[in-house]
């Protein structure tokens, strides 16, 4: 048994790996290749960027045109800064990008954050470029983050190299690791402008001529401020690795794949957009069930998936409970609720009966629960507060779906749900709220601001409870292993 | 041969039938039994819609205690209405409508919608009830929509019975069979709300004790203004009928359907909350698939093709162009075309070769079309422009999808998107809007008021044409026969 053991190699590796992420999420300083003076122009939205997000580092704009940009003081070269450097970011060219490489070798900069595309992406025309790229990063034993990529962002520190004019960005427990720039860009600025969860860190790959998502999670395993990963990839640079890496991940944090380049179009795209290889989807779907990842098919179904387990608890069992004051909505919860794998709740009979003593004579309830009488007795907002009371403390529901219709009055009735929320710390909950987009935006909003994930429709609201089954019972299982 | 031919039968019934029909969806007159003073209430809020949609019929609100509501005057009964009436509406709790049915029994009213819940959806207590309802219309020939619904809602003749306030209908071509009350309520409220597509008639049937989706299908058919159809049904009451009517129906105008009550859970809550009976899902899956009608999973899906059907022409066949600023966008959107039955169209190389001799001298065009380097030549407005003329012009092209990101600014790009659709009428497009909330809002009011189509997600509007092609194909098999 001479051999090293492979964990410990793995473990002494991830100790510089770890030191390296530390840096460039947290960079002491950080240079812009390519900066700007002309608003709009990428080189000036990164440097507006770190301005914007209160960036505590040192700035230091490379332009050799350029005396000052938004007040920072330019240098003409990398190698002109007066310190040193953490992270160089390149937002020029990709013709220019080796001589800045070359700069970056002389000035002894760890990393560097390639935004700019026309390497592999760009087929025979770019690859040898990227070849170099790779052989001087090589040589100066700089790790790279793209090239073809809005890099990335930390909320936290206020660190990006996102060209992307950001308004704001909420700090939350969502890390995001997406492949390709401009579509980490689309992608990031939808979230960001209309969703109430917040990031931990952004990570767009690009090509992912070197870093690539088997090196960060070790890492996203660690940080204290994320509890979810999201992915967007296209390509998996080494399976084995990857699989190694999201096994081990996901018996700590759940990972919500979208893996597209999945049919023979999409992974022809893929080949000549960010010069990803993907083999067989079958494969794949398989590696990644295997390594407790939790696979989404579209952008909605990811960001469904991040908030909930973002927002709720892992639910112990699938036995879900449903309160609409429709009977419609109720019937396609149910429906959702077999679709997605779930279990309607068998609910104590005596659950049953305590609700259908507050409803008018007529009433005959059943599960789902229809409350529609007992807003006729208890008003609307009483009437889901009643109901979610009783059906949380009935010991055959482990998570909870409640459909709002907008005449819900958020400020009648969001104080009773979130105390009877405290009440059943443990039991998931998924709202769907429908009617009139005004109020709907606004119970949206406030709901979500404290923490209760809100859908559009009983089956969104259905499916990302199953995901958290489905991620609860995987990792009971591997965890009892 | 002595038969009688069914279809002449079917004929006959159908004349009556119409003008049954005519006079529910465009009364001269209409009473509100449970007519209310008390602003809220249902039998406010119902006289309050019809004022505000313009209704220019006689409203007669009968309530024993007022005089005057919302300054027309009050009656006691309908009876004592001193001229005819076509449609009565009920908002009396149910005990009370056997009462009111009689009334109306002597005065010769066609047809009654009863809004009341409290029949069959109630149960044992409430079947007695609905019997008694029945007995009597069948008594006076009066018919009967509902219980236990909003009922009615034409734009056109600004007729309604729904109790959800209203602000504003856009009267447009998509007419919509809703089972359910509050159900219909809230997805209506919903549409309006949010939706730039316009709406030709509502029918919410609730516990369908009489008119049923068979009977109103000949009607839409005939209807000048409606051109697509879209059904919520929890139960089907006569499943040869409805065959019968829906695959007439789908030979002239699309039906979209959302059956719900597909599993034993669904089914359950269905009989308690509509009182609706509903057979093996796979079955109807069947029945629906053989009579042509587009059967959706969701609400979203629901109004996701709802509007592409509403807004464009159906493609000649299944070959698709995948236009998009984002390669990450473009990958997702071909493997969604492989995924809902679509091909992705194999452009001529005379159209890569004239928008590739526009790009930067790197860019290596494929299809799906990544147009990112043509905006770095063209500006994205342009780039868009120009592509999405060139593919629509390639004869491989019978549809074509385009991802936008919200740096495509409305004012400077939609005319000319505009000028190109013009040019190409007959094939369809979806877009879709990923980006910052406030500018995609402002992207998506603009295009669907010019009857573009958008979707959130690349995915969504793929779904979206595809479901163009599957009724386009159906309909060109049908008719060949």
């Amino acid at each position: 048994m001479s051999e090293v053991n492979p964990l410990e190699q793995r473990q002494g590796k991830d100790k510089s790996e770890e030191e390296l992420l530390e840096i460039l999420f947290n960079p002491e300083s950080t240079a812009i290749v390519g900066a700007s003076r002309t608003p709009g122009k990428f080189g000036y939205n990164i440097v507006q960027n770190l301005i914007n997000l209160g960036f505590k580092g040192k700035i230091f704009p490379i332009n050799p045109k350029a005396e000052e940009i938004l007040g920072l003081t330019c240098y003409p070269t990398v190698r002109s800064i007066p310190s040193s450097v953490d992270v160089v970011i390149m937002a020029v060219p990709s013709p220019l990008v080796p001589a800045a490489m070359e700069e970056c070798l002389h000035k002894g900069v760890r990393a560097v954050v390639i935004i700019s595309s026309g390497f592999n992406d760009a087929g025979d025309w770019g690859r040898p470029l990227q070849k170099r790229v790779m052989e001087l990063a090589r040589q100066g034993n700089i790790r790279i983050v793209g090239p073809n990529t809005t890099g990335l962002l930390n909320p936290y520190s206020g660190f990006t190299s996102t060209f992307v004019p950001l308004e704001r960005v909420r700090k939350g427990n969502v890390a995001f690791i997406a492949q390709t720039g401009m579509f980490a860009g689309m992608m990031l600025e939808w979230i960001i402008s209309s969703q109430e969860f917040g990031l931990s860190t952004v990570a767009g790959l690009g090509n992912k001529c070197d870093l690539a998502d088997h090196d960060l999670l070790p890492y996203f395993v660690k940080d204290p401020q994320t509890k979810v990963i999201m992915i967007h990839m296209e390509g998996v640079q080494d399976g084995p690795k990857f699989l190694r890496a999201a096994r081990e991940a996901t018996r700590h944090k759940p990972i919500i794949a979208l893996k597209t380049a999945r049919s023979e179009e999409g992974k022809k795209a893929a080949l000549s957009h960010t010069g990803s290889l993907s083999g067989s989807d079958d494969l794949m779907d398989g590696v990644l069930r295997q390594a407790g990842v939790i696979r989404v098919n579209d952008l909605e179904e990811l960001v469904d998936y991040a908030k909930i387990f973002s927002y709720q608890p892992l639910p112990k069992g699938p036995n879900t409970g449903i309160i609409s004051p429709s009977g419609g909505a109720g019937v396609m919860a149910a429906d959702a609720c077999r679709r997605f794998g779930l279990k309607l709740a068998n609910l104590n009979p005596k659950s049953i009966k305590e609700i259908k003593s507050l409803m008018p004579e007529w009433a005959n309830p059943g599960h789902p629960l229809d409350i529609e009488p007992l807003g006729e007795t208890q008003g609307i907002e009483g009437a889901v507060q009643i109901s979610l009371d009783v059906v949380l403390r009935d010991e055959s529901v482990d998570s909870c779906l409640v459909v709002l219709g907008t005449i819900f009055q958020p400020e009648k009735g969001v104080k009773a749900l979130l105390e009877i929320r405290k009440k059943f710390p443990t039991k998931p909950l998924a709202l769907c709220v429908i009617g009139h987009k005004d109020q709907a935006e606004i119970l949206f909003q406030t709901l979500e601001r404290e923490q209760l994930p809100v859908y559009p429709s009983p089956d969104r609201a259905m499916r990302a409870l199953s995901a958290l089954y489905r991620y609860s019972h995987y990792i009971s299982q591997v965890r009892g292993v």
